[in-house]
Parts: structure tokens; sequence; C-alpha cells
């Protein structure tokens, strides 16, 4: 049966990026991939037309879809609207209404790149960590939540951070199946020393790990992860941390690399159904200018084959592919380093096609 | 007035690195300096004399000092107790009950050490960066906690991260009180598109700094400031936020310098007020060996004369022996390196007080 994809550009470089991606997707869809591609609004660009960054049109689309494509949201246009309507909103909305629960985030050092990142060589040289993060629960979603103002007449704001068994030993299974097919190692983050509901959190991936007799888990206070992440990131094959931990130790352990420009991101609901899209944002500075970087939105395209679609043969040809043009000296802007060939948006897309 | 000085040496290698400290406090009492010291327990060593991490004894003489010298606490030993008699708990007592509101951490590179950290030195060199953490309030104490057992039999864990505008405020004043002494900047971190907790952060930080015409304040999202940490630390002068996000982002700012058992922090209420400690841990492998790193130790006692003794310019000669140890290439076993000279524990803490 044809498996649907919704691709949603989003806003600044978004639809420049996702136009590259979707060539390739294209490709394979005259070499026999059973597809269909549909178009949906997401972000500032549905809130201009329509009001919201989340239109029903787009949500009821993207519920039905298979897999979904998106490029980015948001920007300095819509930073100044109040808080309810903020793009991100769409974002988390989206995550939620369709069960995304599961975040993976690679964080691979390319060693045509090794260059760019601001650690020494032998510190990140090798580094491929994944890190899973829990998308739809924690303190992001917690009720109650709130700003009231107290007696005194001073505001005071409050959120929840909450976890329950089932979410914890949903993730948790993810990153245990994802280890069994790297290094069989799991680090799970979380300040159980201080916070409760990381306690219940400890406790569960302990218990869940009987059930995983090949994988290894050990367990890191957050804090200490941040440390570790800069003086040793090799010594991690997959962490599995909280909405919130996995926010902050993500963004920290893909810039370890880089080459944030590079790193795809996707997000899975129970059925492998899943949005895919890079880890970079919207990058309003350089909107339209055809300067940006595909490959991220490229490799997410083949995390998207990866997961959703079954087609691990296809996945690796666009990753193997990336790889050539990266060896070939290709580099947009972002990227650039002496002596190298600096090339478009486009040019990038149309190279990583021909080298498929 | 005598000024009274509790020192609490703590577990692991905390004793071994507090008496190196006391040797130079002892120094400056030769030299006049009107000072008591008093010795209490605390942590896993409290704990297996009296039952709890935070005896009341303890509680009592910490309220009625000027200053409080700790080591440090926690350990293997007392990993498995039940969380509520965990040593940690002690820590967060102590500075919950005297108010300790304000934790500065320092993140310097000694230019001596650059070699010891994984970045590049470039991305690091005369790294000079204060870090600002809100430390009584938060979702460290927020109400209400727990784990509670829902309907279908499940647990759940649940925190509440809750700060009202007095709580910003005076944080927020200490921060740009420092910035003022320093570069003139400070950046707020917060999650203010996602938790509204953090938006009256945010906008409380904003309304605050029209008090503060000279500095100026800049916004950060947290998990893009621990990816500017990695990328560009040096863009920072002051950064203030909240307990949990400083936990992460202090610990992975001070892991930048790659000279951790040299970083000091100081924790102060609103009378300046304030316990030391170094920001290590109680390293409990190498206890009792003679051969941990008393700087950081050594240092503390340093910003104890600074902020809570009124004595900058004793400060100044502990800053400037070390700095002359250093040079002399004196080196405990943390910050080796080919060619210097080995020291032990105490031959460290001599050296510095031959320098002073
Ligand atoms: C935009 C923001 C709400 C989002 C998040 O915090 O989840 C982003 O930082 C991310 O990591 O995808
Ligand atoms: C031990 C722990 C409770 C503590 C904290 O999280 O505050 C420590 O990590 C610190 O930063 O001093």
């Amino acid at each position: 049966m044809t498996k649907k994809i919704v691709v949603l550009p989003g806003d600044g470089i978004g639809p420049e990026i996702v136009a590259e991606a979707v060539k390739i997707l294209e490709a394979f869809r005259q070499e026999g991939l059973d597809v269909s591609l549909e178009y949906g609004l997401i972000g500032g660009a549905a809130y201009d037309e329509t009001g919201t960054p989340l239109p029903d049109e787009t949500l009821q689309m993207s519920k039905q879809a298979d897999a979904i494509l998106l490029g980015a949201v948001g920007g300095y246009k819509w930073e100044s609207l109040d808080i309810s309507v903020r793009p991100e909103k769409g974002l988390l909305g989206i995550r939620s209404e369709l069960n995304l629960f599961a975040n993976l985030r690679p964080a691979i050092l390319y060693p045509q790149l090794a260059e760019a990142s601001t650690l020494k060589a032998d510190v990140v040289a090798g580094l491929d960590l994944m890190i899973v993060r829990e998308l739809t629960g924690g303190i992001y979603f917690g009720q109650p939540r709130g700003i009231r103002t107290l007696e005194n007449g001073e505001k005071q704001g409050f959120n929840t951070l909450v976890y329950r068994e089932s979410e914890i030993n949903r993730i948790g299974k993810v990153a245990f199946d994802i280890a069994s097919k790297r290094q069989g190692r799991v680090c799970s983050v979380d300040k159980a020393n201080v916070l409760e509901s990381t306690e219940l959190w400890r406790e569960t991936m302990t218990t869940l790990s009987e059930s995983y007799p090949d994988i290894e888990l050990s367990h890191m206070y957050v804090d200490n992860a941040a440390m570790q992440l800069v003086r040793a990131p090799k010594q991690f094959d997959v962490m599995v941390t909280t909405n919130m931990f996995g926010d902050i130790l993500s963004d920290c352990a893909s810039m370890l690399t880089g080459s944030i420009g590079m790193l795809p991101s996707a997000s899975l609901d129970e059925n492998s159904k899943g949005m895919y899209e890079p880890i970079h944002g919207s990058a309003p500075d350089i909107a339209g200018q055809n300067i940006a970087n595909p490959l991220a939105t490229i490799l997410s395209a083949a995390m998207m084959l990866r997961y959703t679609l079954d087609e691990a043969a296809m996945a690796d040809r666009i990753e193997k592919a990336v790889s050539k043009v990266l060896d070939d000296g290709l580099r947009t802007a972002d990227i650039y380093s002496e002596g190298m060939t600096k090339v478009s948006t486009s040019e990038m897309g149309d190279a990583v096609l021909a080298a498929l």
C-alpha cells in the first residue's frame, strides 16, 4: 500500500532544505518506492495564513500520514507574539497530538568535518552517540502549570514535572532496542538524588533492564552527564533521558560534533510512525539565499526510510552518498573550510542525488 | 567583633582538603584576622555518628556562624540508603535552612593548566565566566512532590518547578551587582518558550534590568546555552539561572576549564553570610591518600575572605599564591602533566602558605 508522507516545510530556511530532501525521495519514487507526498502549513507560515501555528488541516493530514518531513519552525518575526501562539506551540502540539514520544537524536562526528569541532580531535574522533529523549511527557506537558498572583500581589510561575511507569517503560524499551543494534550500552540520565519523578525513572529503568540481559545499563545524574559529554563523550553509546534533560543534553552533544548542520532527528510513536526533522533551527537570517545546508534534512529523510518505511538499503545509500560528497570536498557555507569547494543548497542536494 | 567560621570537613577527601585551607586561615589569624574556627559533622560522617546527615547541632552552629567552610559530602557507602537520609539531603537542608539562595560558580581557565581542557586552546584561552545559580527554590524544593500510586496501580513521580517574583529579583540583583564589577554583561538562561515558571523569570529579569542601566541583559534558552558553552564559552560574562539549569550548566562550564579540581564556589544569603566549598565531590576512591588537590578549597577560603569577611586584600594574596605555585610547576596528581613537579595534598597546601 502507498505510504503517505506529509511534508511541512515551515519557516526560514525550512522550505529550501526540505526541497532538497524531497528531490531524493522523488528519485526513489522513480525507482519504485511506493509513497505519496502531500504538503501542509506549520509554524509562523501557518500562523500568518490561518492565525494558528498548527492548523487543524495540518494536524488531520499528519494524523493520517505514515511519516512527516518537517523543515524548521519559528523566527524573529513571531517571537514577540503571546506564548500561546508561538510557533513552538505548533511543534509541541504536533508531537503530543501524534504521540511522538520517542525522540532519537544521533550525535555523529563526520571525519571529513572533524576540524569544525571545538573539542580536541582525540576527544571526539569517531564520536557516534544516540540520545533517546522522551518527547511527550515530563515538565513540557505536566499539569498544573501557569502564572498566578499570590495573596501579597506578587506573581508566581509554576510547572509540573511528572512521569508514570508506563511512560518510562516505553521510552526505555526504545533505548534498549536501539542499543541492541549498536554497542549494547544504555546510560539513563536522571536527577534521582533530588527529584522523586526521576527517582521513579531510575527504578523503572532498572526493573526494565532485567528483560534485556544483553544490555548494560548505567545511571548518571544530569549534572555529571553534562560534564562527561565535555570530558569524554565517547564513553557513551545510547543515552536515554527525560524531555527537559534530553533537550539540553542533545543540543550539547550535537554541538560537540561541530557539524550541527549535519544532524537529523526522528520522533516516533508506538507504531514507528514518525516525524523527521533536522535538529538545527529555521535560521531566518540566511533564509531564501540558497546557502543553507540541506544535509541534516536529507539525512532525516534517510532516518524516515530506515525507521518508518523499512527501506534500510535506501537509507544506507543516502548516508553513503552524503559521505561521498563530503569526501569530494563539497561544502555549504556553514561547514566550509579552506581548500574545499563551496556549494549552494541546491548544488549540495543535486550532488547527493548524483551520488546515490 | 570576632567572626565565627564553622568548618564542616564532611566525607571522602573532605577532611584532607579542608585542613589545607584551614592552614591558610590560621596563618591570617596570626597576622590579625579576627576569626574563630569551630568544627561540625555533615554528610555521611554525620549519618554514621548521629543517624542523620545534618544533625541539629551542626545546623544550629552553622546558623550562628558568619561563614561555613565545607569540604565535600557523600560517597558509595551511603548511596544505597533511602533517599531521605542521603548525604545530599544534608546539603540541600543546610542550603535551605540558612537561606543560601545565591550560588556563585566561577569557571576560570588557569593559563598554566590550559592543556588540560578538552576544548581547543583558542576556544577557552582566557575563559573567566561567573555562573550565578538560584539555590533555594525552583524544582529542588517545590511542593507538591513525591511518588504516588495511580488508580490503575502504576506509580507516578512528580515534582513542582515554582518561582515567585521576589525570588527571581533577589538572585537577579546578585547577578547584576557582580556583573557591574566585571564586564557588565548578564545572560539570563530560561526555557520561557515552554515553561511558564521561566517565562515569569524572563519578564522579571527584564523589568529588574531597568534599574541597572549600565548592565547589558540578554536572554537565552537553556538548550542553546548548553550549546553556546561548548561552541564559544568566552561570549559570556555572568550567567544567571534557575537551581536546576544552574546545576547542569555550571558543571558543564567548569569541565570546559579542564581544571575542575581548581574551582571554588560560594553560596550566599541576603547578608553576605556564606557557605564556601569546592565544586568537585568527595572522591571516595582517593580519600585518605594525601593526593587530592586542595586548591579548590583554598580558593573557596579566598572567596570567603572576599564575600563574607570583607578582606579582599587577603583573598587576592591567596589567589596570587595559587598562581605562583602553578607557575613554579607544582601539581597534584589530578592536574599533573609531563615535566611538572608532582606534590601531595599537604605539600601543595604548604607551598601556597609559603607563597602568600
Ligand atoms: C522549540 C522548542 C520548543 C524545542 C524543544 O524544547 O523541544 C526545541 O528546542 C527542540 O529541542 O526541538
Ligand atoms: C549533590 C547535589 C544535590 C548537588 C545539587 O544538585 O545541587 C550538587 O550536584 C551540586 O551542584 O552542588
